[in-house]
């Protein structure tokens, strides 16, 4: 027996549409080489199933964030260079160099450790070099690059494989901290012009072609995350999430709906209760505001999420269509995620990561 | 070697402190039989650990939402009563019955489905019975129940176990739902005395024993939620999370901090990156308002929560104990898990429920 039919709801992830947006996102890129990022467990999506699928449309570069997330996608993608973002966090280099992975070093402290650790074991080690130039997050910052350029034999007995920056406010794309990070960026690079650069994310890939340099790190648009706000979204989407009816109720006034009695029911109408709550990662903060659709009719949420359950008002939806097991499209055609995080009050990203471990999963790929 | 070495934060899950919660709210009750809700993977916490932990200190009764929760808990816990609050889902009979799951019937469906499987199978099946009194959520509506009371028969072939109801503003003392919901609950149980009755989550505990009936469920207080917002909370904090520094850096203005530039730094200080972001629950509405602590000192939140990252200020604590590996309290001893759901605009359900997987986890239990 699947375990579909005890979930409370089903998650379907459209492999062939992440495959679609990766090379799309190529065809942008003239010359660069087209990477994917699939840190977080690929947004959510499961890195396990995404990163051969991706492999296999011919990426053959990819990023994590942290070790363990490298060792779970060396598992399934043998070939492919991987990158970890986080860097050779103490404790974990024999890990990293076990399983080929290629860390990024964010500071000065970083280089001179794996440097003495090329040393003692008298062989190059592979690394990448991120420059901080407007994040203040991870990289070197500015002070540590100017010694860096100064004293380059710092990166002795480092084979690096690429010199990188993130963009902070890619996604606006009159934001002047673009042009300011680009120029800090060229600035740099020009001192080590023999390396490959990286510097584009998936927004910064539609900046234009002077974002490209050799590389570039899609990552949430390759889930179908708009990497413009407000404009037309040309990604597909590739999640579906649909809900489970448990109970559909009559309700009246002056009857109210779920914890704190925050809705008040203000005429006749009829609730449906779907299995799927904030433990799921259906955020809290949709109480009252998210909503899902049956076919083509909205059905709003009412009343607060719980941790397992929502409460939607189906007064619109025939009652033969509104019936105990019926889907209802939590994220589907009509709400994106883009839509359900601007509901939320988040961005894409968080609703993606935040894809619950209950739900049936269901994959689409090139093989169905 | 240890997964902590490569992970970007250590949670630390008192065993012992939940046992300690269990034991308070237990004293409270007299004669009441004290169960306790593990639904969630218990609240995020751990369903394999936290079962067996409460079962050794004598509970025998657990509550879950899904029937695949149950079929885990069931493995860790072969003696146990365990209940399914969402009942007995299209195809999930069989497993629910293998595995020797009490259904929680939320509606006349239920129980003529219910029923009907009992006759077939010519044995009577045990269920509970669940009277809504308020939550409009699950449960049997006025309508239905005012049915079952006039047509009985409706039970054949059910073992009834229990009679139940849920508060829905139990946290708030003086809510006056309370009371009507516990009127309605003390008719409705009226008609059914021969039953055991359950009323009372972690709040509705604190609302004084007309509320206790025969059997309690208290969920959240368990691990540590204050059953009354705004009161002193009287229940052992069992959840630490402990992010680490992957770097610190020197800012000063007009530095920005973070993606869209959201945090101006306004002085000159020092900014510390930890391997902790939203997708491992860390929400994103912590950005700019979440804080760490680093022994006694605060060290607020600048810039936006990303996926695997946040950034805090540590310029009030010494350059020799804010350094890349040191430890910072994200949920600790100064900010437990409801202080950390009102920065992110939340409770603390939602916090503990969203404790990610990339953690490394620590039990600490009667063993250590």
């Amino acid at each position: 027996m699947s375990k579909s039919d005890h979930s409370g709801a089903v998650l379907t992830i459209d492999l062939n549409g992440i495959v679609a947006n990766w090379l799309l996102l190529k065809s942008m890129l003239a010359d660069a080489e087209c990477a994917a990022v699939i840190k977080a467990d690929a947004y959510g999506l499961g890195a396990e199933r995404v990163a051969p699928a991706l492999a296999r449309a011919g990426c053959e570069t990819f990023f994590v964030a942290q070790v363990d997330e490298g060792v779970a996608v060396r598992r399934v993608a043998p070939a492919a260079t991987i990158h970890v973002l986080g860097g050779p966090v103490p404790g974990s280099e024999e890990t990293l160099i076990d399983h080929q992975l290629v860390p990024v070093l964010n500071s000065l402290g970083d280089i001179e450790a794996w440097g003495d650790l090329a040393h003692v074991r008298g062989a190059p080690l592979p690394a990448d070099l991120h420059i901080d130039t407007g994040m203040a997050r991870l990289g070197l910052p500015p002070d540590e690059t100017a010694i860096l350029i100064r004293e380059p034999e710092r990166l002795d007995g480092i084979e690096v494989a690429t010199v990188m920056s993130h963009l902070a406010c890619a996604d606006e794309a009159d934001h002047p901290l673009n042009r300011q990070q680009l120029a800090d960026f060229l600035r740099a690079r020009h001192k080590f012009s023999h390396l490959k650069a990286s510097f584009a994310n998936s927004s910064g890939i539609f900046l234009g072609p002077e974002y490209h340099f050799d590389l570039a790190r899609p990552g949430v648009s390759l889930y179908g995350v708009g990497p413009r706000p407000g404009e037309t979204n040309p990604m597909a989407q590739v999640v579906r999430l649909q809900g489970k009816i448990l109970q559909v109720r009559d309700v009246d006034r002056p009857q109210t709906v779920g914890y704190g009695a925050s809705h008040r029911v203000a005429r006749r109408g009829r609730v449906a209760t779907v299995g799927v709550g904030y433990a799921d990662g259906y955020l809290r903060s949709l109480s009252n505001s998210g909503c899902g659709y049956m076919g083509d009719i909205r059905v709003p949420i009412v009343g607060r999420v719980s941790m397992d359950l929502i409460t939607l008002d189906v007064s619109d939806v025939a009652d033969d269509a509104a019936r105990p097991g019926a889907p209802v499209d939590l994220i589907g055609p009509h709400n994106p995620v883009d839509s359900v995080a601007a509901e939320a009050g988040t961005i894409g990203h968080e609703i993606l990561t935040g894809l619950g471990s209950r739900y049936h999963r269901v994959y689409l790929d090139g093989a169905d």
